[in-house]
């Protein structure tokens, strides 16, 4: 199995490293991340990007499906993302934490919730993964 | 009422700046923009994040409508943003052009298609933005 | 304060009676309801209907909101309704289970799951409702 | 293939004859319905109920889909419904007009927009199909 480390490791000079995301714990059914404030994931008034959530759900949702199913010779692609903004956020750190829904033999379906440093919800994501045969 | 080249300068430093989008045109019912497809927009696996297209997005629908409302008081905030991924992208540039579905009082909605060099669809987003009124 | 007994009696000319749609509970964050899997919730092949699933989110989601603004002189009008489909339901009842994950001063977002009989996940729904001043 | 009157003729006693929704022309990539507003597509305050929108849409994508992936062996099944609702509609006819955004070997997206009789927007749509090997 693809271990967190190795992901990371790849990560760097990704989106993921560009953002700042950090993934922490990602279980079969659970998946938990977070990410800094810093002006890589703000917008131009200063609050965090929209995109910033949907990148980092995107990112939380891919990693640990992935990492589930390839072991059966499968791989997981995105298939869609709705994320909704509750509250802006300006600084501290954005805690995501994901809960698989659906576990279906061709897609996958994950909600995330994102709060600040107060437990406050500022975004809510759904993901769905489709699962596909890895190519040869 | 702002400018593409204003909003260019303060984005340098923003999410914006930090996976290289740019924006190209941004009329009251149309806007257009693109990215390169670098390391910084893409997943461990090498293609295009699908955090970057929601983002992308998101960037593009924001600007516009706050370009729009602004000069009667009012500021544009991300609400929801729905992305679908069709195709996966490895290189060269993302090309965004999104339209104005709705323009109502408190929410406008766009939607954008993006595509590859070769001009085929990769990912389609539609994004809800809220107007209120700025805060003093 | 509109009753459930005051809507149940209204909705029996609506789409609510036609599609045999029962509220159960309705307090300010949370939302049950019900309906029997008769012809008229399925689509020609036999099971229920996807839009029986999105129409019934409809219903909790606005009912509800309804009831707990318009006494501040407040209307609650669907915004977007985000249903995925996750299991075929062919007979019996189907349970939905609502709890509120935000309320704004303009928006309100509610995220119903829907079972069946043997407490399966069968759907998703995710309704944003706009609160807006009721029309003189 | 299924002809759109085979499919009316089983759709009398569904939701689709609940709810009085007919479909017009289904062709690969274009499809278009209607339904008038009567009563059973209305909510209690008197407009059209949001749910007949997103189930109209969850109809046209699925039968048109359905009637031109069965000659190969496959069935369509709704993956998800995402309708947004733009102005209110209390009288008169709902107009649906869609179109095929994607065609992947798994899943087809469908967008689709409804106006009232002056041509106004009043709800758009996107849904997608999951293609899957019909069961034996």
């Amino acid at each position: 199995m693809t271990e967190l480390t190795d992901l990371a490791a790849r990560s760097d000079s990704t989106l993921d490293g560009a953002l700042g995301f950090e993934l922490l714990e990602a279980s079969e059914d659970r998946v938990t991340g977070r990410f800094d404030v810093t002006d890589a994931v703000r917008q131009p008034m200063g609050i965090v990007h929209g995109g910033a959530y949907a990148a980092m759900a995107e990112t939380m949702a891919s990693a640990t499906t992935y990492m589930h199913v390839h072991g059966d010779g499968n791989i997981a692609v995105g298939q869609s993302n709705q994320t909704s903004f509750l509250r802006p956020v300006t600084e501290g750190t954005v805690h995501g934490d994901g809960r698989r829904r659906h576990r279906g033999r061709t897609s996958w379906i994950w909600e995330i919730d994102f709060t600040d440093d107060a437990g406050r919800l500022c975004a809510i994501s759904r993901v769905t993964m489709a699962v596909r045969p890895a190519p040869e």
